[in-house]
């Protein structure tokens, strides 16, 4: 029986999970799960963000689920390093995921693309590249102040994300674009250059492309069509991720797994979306994101056909808003929970 | 008399640079230049592609206009290594302005806008960051390869663009958004946020705001209208600034310059767009991105009575376009100057 580790965290997370567990609890019937109370409210209480004793018992389960985390009272930056980063990094997700498309029924702020135009994944490196901390401060808050940061990039780390993408390609519609800046980083450029060309060799069924991260983030604006699977490094995933996140409508949709492939660790499903304070607490936060999570969270438990029906069901919930009428999130989760309930009867 | 430095360089550079010319030569009468055979003929002739003699040559201008580089011939990086960012560094080109305007006639991918609704400038330092080579590999090619690139930052390189910044955003519409990425690259971030927190104090009068690199990509595509002055890091800057392209109807219409703003060194003005090998020769490559470089040129010289009329004509110009009826590179200048002749004379 799968065990998965819920950490609902802040303002809306407590809300959309709720909704995003609804339709577990029918896809993956009789889950086991332990509630984590981490975040803000941790935080605040006890100065602690993700204490050793909870990081060793979340390593026990097989996922873990989570909602969003953050709050005005938490000084930026602590909870997104202590919590989301360091589980990326001490669980080595070194996979984070992030799937695009244009559902029907949800605005794009681009004219000429309708539902179904748009849909590639990205798969972004979690694990090395600017994220690890890497740097330091020399004479701080003096005119003479400098600061550096350092982009560490592995083989190893860049070959095992880079398979992972040819794989995910493979099982799409077989086009792979790497996105790096070889023309200026030519240190990390090359390495992930010589890899991607290294791994290609092994994937001639899947057509590939390289592109520099300035000319990607343009044409996901004006021909977001022409992706199928990108690869990336970690800060230009994050950039281009929510690039993505806004031709297809909005971070309020979409929903990205850090994940590590080989098991050896849970991996973490979650929306992009954050706490959104402000509407915290009424009802009306959309959870159609944190149920997006829970689908890829099916897959990588090799629940392929769960995930299926999930997908299928949000796309049905999707399609059938007006636009004016305002959502009610536990709705959104009965419908779409009935909605699979049925399609896996 | 100002004495301009003409690198026309390769493909479409040329035919849109005599445009420019045109311009110019009624904006900035008598004006001298000199013209230098930069680019791919004299690197795939000589094997260099700036001379120590050029680069002092070069320093004896009020400013460089640079048409396009680059060609199929020539390996990736080393024409834009070896010129433009040579040229940003040696001449201590600390500011890289970016002007984003959605013209009327100029077609954006965004369903919302109309022509005026975005209207913003990036200003994104030049000299520092990502961009100066610092980094390198070891264990090359082996399983063991480890690559680094390494960002330099410095209090004296952040508060001279920040500045340049406010003072742009307190002749515009006074308001200045730091973009970068403090949640994760803490030590440049940080040393990022005090310095335009300090600076921040001088300039009362200027509304501030800071967004995440992620979250700004997305607000570009979603919110463009929102942004007045935006200043941000090297590598930050150079995919913004794609992006802001993007939603203004693409790379063909934008210019920029590298800009020296004490006057020690000359600055480059040049069209954001290639080389074009393409349609390169035919007449038919859209010089207005180059003109609207002459504008910039004009700006920085101290004219800007004659860069506001060049804005105005390039403006009618756009306007003046049906969308189908194909462009002629000679034709577009002739109209262009014609008019900047009008309202100077
Ligand atoms: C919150 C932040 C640290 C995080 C990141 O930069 O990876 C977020 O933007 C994301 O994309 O998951
Ligand atoms: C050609 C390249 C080196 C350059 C950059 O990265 O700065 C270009 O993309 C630009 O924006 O001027």
């Amino acid at each position: 029986m799968s065990r998965i580790a819920v950490i609902a965290g802040d303002g809306i997370g407590q809300e959309v999970i709720a909704e995003a567990q609804k339709v577990l609890a029918v896809a993956l019937p009789g889950y086991e799960y332990t509630e984590y109370d981490l975040g803000a409210r941790l935080y605040n209480r006890t100065g602690e963000v993700l204490p050793d004793s909870v990081l060793s018992e979340l390593d026990e389960h097989d996922a873990i689920l989570l909602g969003a985390i953050g709050d005005p009272s938490v000084p930026p930056g602590v909870l997104e390093r202590g919590l989301l980063l360091k589980l990326r990094f001490e669980f080595d997700q070194y996979v984070n995921l992030r799937p695009s498309r244009l559902y029907p029924g949800a605005s794009s702020p681009l004219a000429d693309v309708k539902p179904g135009d748009i849909d590639f994944v990205v798969v972004r490196e979690g694990t090395e590249g600017l994220y690890t901390g890497a740097g330091g401060n020399l004479h701080t808050g003096s005119p003479a102040e400098i600061a550096t940061e350092e982009s560490l990039n592995t083989r190893y780390g860049t070959e095992r994300v880079v398979r992972d993408a040819f794989e995910r390609a493979r099982r799409r519609r077989g086009h792979l674009t790497l996105v790096h800046k070889t023309n200026v980083l030519v240190h990390a450029g090359g390495l992930w250059k010589r890899t991607f060309d290294d791994v290609a060799a092994e994937y001639q069924d899947v057509t590939t492309e390289y592109q520099h991260v300035d000319a990607a983030a343009m044409f996901l604006v004006n021909r977001p069509h022409t992706f199928d699977v990108i690869v990336t490094d970690n800060l230009f995933g994050d950039i281009l991720t929510d690039i993505a996140a806004a031709v297809t409508g909005g971070i309020g949709l979409a929903a990205t797994g850090s994940i590590n492939p080989d098991h050896t660790h849970p991996s973490t499903f979650e929306p992009v979306h954050g706490s959104a304070p402000d509407i915290a607490g009424q009802g009306i936060a959309d959870p159609v994101a944190a149920i997006s999570s829970t689908a890829l969270l099916l897959e990588h438990l090799g629940r392929a056909d769960a995930a299926v029906a999930v997908n299928a069901a949000v796309e049905r919930e999707l399609a059938s808003r007006d636009g004016a009428t305002p959502i009610r999130t536990g709705e959104v989760g009965d419908r779409v929970a009935a909605d699979v309930a049925g399609q896996l009867s």
